[in-house]
C-alpha cells in the first residue's frame, strides 16, 4: 500500500496531463459530426494503454466507432481480469449553462471541470494508470485485458455485435468495470444493481403541414396539445405507470431487504435542498431511495415540436416529438416493455393524429452477488483505500452492457465506481474531484491483489 | 372597370417585380438580428408610396420597427380612407420544409412562394398599387393615408404607443386593412369578425440542474412530464377550457346567428382530406365552423425541454417551456385571460416543480356591422370584380391592432382580405396566387369608389 501511494504521489501531476489530452477530444458518440473524433479518443486509449506496458493494444474496426482492445498475458494459468469502460460521452447541451469549455478540462476547488471527466473517460482512465503501476512496480498479480467501447451513451450498439465473434478473445474470470458513484465521499459503497433501460421517442403527426392556430385553432387536434395529454396520462396520481402489463414482471424485493437497504445513511432534507427542490415526487408506497434503486420509472428526456425561438408565434405545427425513456428493475425485459409502450400509445391516440412509437435501444437490469471472491476482493480494497468498508448499493441507472455481458460472456462484472453524485454527469459542468481519480489509482492494483489471492484459494 | 383591368394588365408584370423586392428583404419582427431588415423593409414601402403619387411618406421613428406614414389629401372636404397593413414577417423554421427559399420569391403553378407573399406583404402592396393606379388614372375620389407598421406580427406595441400621439395624423372614415382570407376562391367573403388573443409563455423549473435520468428518475418531479400532464389537463374530454372563469364573459351566439353561418359553404370531407386527417378535434356542441369563427380556444403553439437532438440522452432536464395561445371571443378581455390562465397554471402545479407563467401580448376581438356604407361599398367591389357577392364572414384569426383602432380611433375597418386559406401563412411554402393578388388591385380602387360616393349621400 506504501508503494502504491508513493508512486501515485510521484506521478499525478502527469497522470492529470494525460487525463486531460483524453478529455479534450470531443467523442461524443450520439453526434455524427463526431465520428473523426471518436476515432482519435480511441488511439488516444491504444496508446495510452501500450505504454503502461500491455504486450498489444489495438483498434478493432466494427461499423461505428473502433473497440480498443489491449492485453498483457503474465500466465495464461493466472486468472484474468477484463477491465471495461467507454470513451464516448454525452451530448454539452445546454452549452449556456457551462460554467467552463466543455471539452477544455479545467481543475479547481479540487475538481476537475470538463464533459467525460467522471463518465467514463476519468474514472476508465484509472485502471490505465492502475495497470501502469502494477506494471512499473512489478506487482501485476495475473493477467488483465482492456476492453474500451465508444458506444455506451447510445446503446453499445457495435460491442454488442463484436462480442458475438470476440467472446474468446475477451474472455475472463472477471469483468472490471468503473462506470458507477459511490453513495457519498464519506460514505463508500460497491454497486451490486442497476436498472435496465427501455429507450422510445415518440412522433404524433396532426395536419400535413403547419397551421395558423387562429384559422384552425379549436377545430383540429394540435399534436403538442395531444401529445401533452398522452404522456400526462402514462402516470397516475399514485406515480404508478398505467401502460397495461407494464409491472407483470416486476421483482417485488422483500420486505427484509427493503429494512436493510432502508440502513444506508440519507437524508431527504439534504437531498431536497441540493436539488433546490421543495417536494420529492414519485410513486406512493416507496422511499426516494427505493424508488430509483428497486422500481421502475418513466421520464421524458427531451420534448419539442412548434416554434421555440425568440417571441411568438402562433401556429398549429403539423408534429410532435418525444424521448421518453423507463428505467427497468429485475426482471423486466427491455423489449417487451418497449413493445408495451409503443402498443399503447399508439393504441392511447385519439383518431385526429397519427402516432409513430419506436425503440430506440435499451439494456437489461442487472444484480450482482456479494459473496464471491471478487466482491470480496473489492469490498477489502476499497476499505483499504477509504478506511470505511463499502455499502452494497443498487443504483437507479442503467448500464445495459453489463447484462449483456453476463449474458454474452457468462461472465460477472464488479463495478467499482468512484463518481459521486455531485459529478453532474450528463449534465453541464460535468466533474471529478482529483482526489477521488487518485484513490480509485490506489484502490485498483488492491482489488487485483485480492482478487488474485481469492482466486487461488 | 375597363380602365382599372386595362391598367391592371399594362403594369402588372412591373407590379410583380416591385412586391419581389419587398418580399426579399427578410422582415422577421420576432428575432432581433433583423432589425436593420426592417428599417429596410420600411424604407421600401416609404419609396413606393412616394412614387405612387403620395404628398409625402415618411419613417416614424419608435422604440421598435418604424412606422411608415404617408399621405395623398386631395380636399379636405372630403372623406378619408387610411389604409393599414404590416410589413414584418412570421419566422421561417422550420426551414427544411420549404420547397423554395423562403425570402426569395418563385412564382410556380401561378402562385408567389415566398415567406409574406400574403401575409402581409402581398396583401399590403395591393394598396400601394391601386392607390398608383387611381393617381395615374387620376380617379381617386377621396383623401388617402397609409399606416404601415412593422411589429404586427408580435403584438403591434409600438404602433400602440404610437396612435396614442398620433391619433389625429391618422384620423379618417374608415380604415382599409387587406390581411385576411376568403372562404374560398369561388366562395369571395368580407371578415366581419375577429378573435382576440391572450400569448402566455410557462417555463416548469424541477430541480435547479439537469440529472441523470437513472440516478434521479422516479424520485425527483421530472418537469417534462409535469408541463405535458398541466398542459393536458387544461381542456377536458368535451373539449372546454377547464381555466376557472375562463367562458364567463364569452358572448353566446343566438341560434339564429348560428343558422345563418351554417349557410357559408363547407365540406367537412374536403377540409379533412385537405389536411389529411381522419378526424377533427373541437369542442362538443360546436361544428368546425362555429369552433374557429365563435368560440374561444387554447393552442400550445411551441414546447421544448431536456435532449432534443440527434440520438438519445438520458437527463431529466431542469426546466421546460411551452408557448400557449387562446384565441377569444367577443366580449372575452385578452388581460382577464392572460390573468386567469396564469393563476391556475400556477395554482395546478405541484409542490415538486416551480412554475413561471407570463403574459407575452394580446388583443381584443372585433365584430364589424354589416348596416355600414363602408362594408356595402366593400361588398359591391368584390361583386363587380369577382362575380358574387361576399358572404359576412367571422374569420378564427386575430388581429388585435383591428380592436384597438377601434379603441383609440374610435374608427371601424373593412377587412377585404383576399387570401386564401390555402396560402399557408405562417407555415412553410407560404403562398399568394397572382390571380388573387390582380384581382386585389381591381377591387380596391371600386372600394374607393362607392365609399366616397355612398359618403356623400
Amino acid at each position: 500500500m506504501e508503494n502504491i501511494k508513493k508512486y501515485v504521489a510521484e506521478n499525478q501531476e502527469r497522470f492529470l496531463e494525460e487525463l486531460f489530452g483524453l478529455l479534450r477530444i470531443p467523442s461524443i458518440s450520439s453526434q455524427a459530426e463526431h465520428a473523426p473524433d471518436m476515432v482519435k479518443t480511441a488511439e488516444y486509449w491504444r496508446d495510452s494503454i501500450l505504454a503502461a506496458g500491455a504486450d498489444k493494444a489495438e483498434l478493432m474496426p466494427t461499423d461505428g466507432p473502433p473497440i480498443v482492445y489491449g492485453e498483457k498475458i503474465i500466465d495464461p494459468a493466472l486468472p484474468t481480469v477484463l477491465v471495461y469502460g467507454h470513451y464516448d460521452v454525452m451530448p454539452v447541451d445546454p452549452v449556456d449553462l457551462w460554467n467552463t469549455e466543455p471539452f477544455e478540462p479545467v481543475i479547481k476547488d479540487g475538481k476537475i471541470w470538463c464533459r467525460g471527466a467522471d463518465d467514463d473517460k476519468g474514472q476508465a482512465f484509472m485502471h490505465a494508470k492502475a495497470f501502469e503501476l502494477m506494471m512499473k512496480t512489478n506487482t501485476l498479480p495475473c493477467n488483465v485485458k482492456f476492453m474500451i467501447e465508444g458506444q455506451e451513451e447510445i446503446g453499445s450498439i457495435e460491442l454488442n455485435k463484436w462480442l458475438d465473434t470476440h467472446a474468446d478473445l475477451v474472455k475472463s474470470d472477471i469483468i472490471l468495470v468503473s462506470d458507477t458513484s459511490m453513495i457519498a465521499d464519506d460514505v463508500p459503497s460497491v454497486t451490486v444493481g442497476l436498472r435496465g433501460l427501455s429507450y422510445v421517442e415518440v412522433k404524433v403527426t396532426g395536419p400535413n403541414h403547419d397551421l395558423h392556430s387562429g384559422l384552425y385553432g379549436g377545430a383540429v387536434a394540435n399534436p403538442i396539445n395531444v401529445l401533452c395529454k398522452m404522456i400526462g396520462e402514462l402516470i397516475d396520481e399514485n406515480g404508478h405507470i398505467t401502460i397495461p402489463g407494464f409491472y407483470d414482471e416486476v421483482l417485488e424485493v422483500s420486505a427484509a431487504e427493503r429494512e436493510d437497504m432502508a440502513r444506508a445513511p440519507f437524508s431527504l432534507d439534504e437531498y431536497k435542498k441540493s436539488l433546490d427542490v421543495e417536494e420529492v415526487q414519485g410513486e406512493k408506497g416507496f422511499t426516494t431511495m427505493e424508488r430509483t434503486g428497486i422500481r421502475p420509472t418513466l421520464d421524458v428526456n427531451g420534448i419539442w415540436g412548434g416554434y421555440i425561438g425568440e417571441g411568438a408565434k402562433t401556429v398549429i405545427p403539423s408534429t410532435a416529438h418525444a424521448k421518453i425513456s423507463m428505467r427497468l428493475v429485475p426482471n423486466q425485459d427491455y423489449k417487451v416493455i418497449g413493445e408495451l409502450f409503443c402498443k399503447h400509445f399508439k393504441a392511447m391516440a385519439p383518431k385526429s393524429v397519427k402516432v409513430e412509437a419506436n425503440l430506440h435501444h435499451g439494456g437489461y437490469g442487472y444484480v450482482s452477488p456479494t459473496d464471491t471472491v471478487a466482491y470480496q476482493a473489492a469490498k477489502r480494497a476499497v476499505e483499504e483505500t477509504l478506511g470505511t468498508p463499502p455499502v452494497p448499493f443498487r443504483s437507479g441507472g442503467s448500464i445495459p452492457i453489463i447484462s449483456m455481458f453476463e449474458k454474452k460472456l457468462q461472465t460477472k462484472s464488479i463495478l467499482l465506481g468512484f463518481g459521486l453524485e455531485s459529478d453532474a454527469i450528463h449534465s453541464p459542468n460535468e466533474n471529478y474531484p482529483v482526489h477521488r481519480f487518485l484513490q480509485g489509482i490506489q484502490t485498483i492494483p488492491l482489488f487485483y491483489r485480492y482478487f488474485a489471492e481469492g482466486f487461488k484459494k
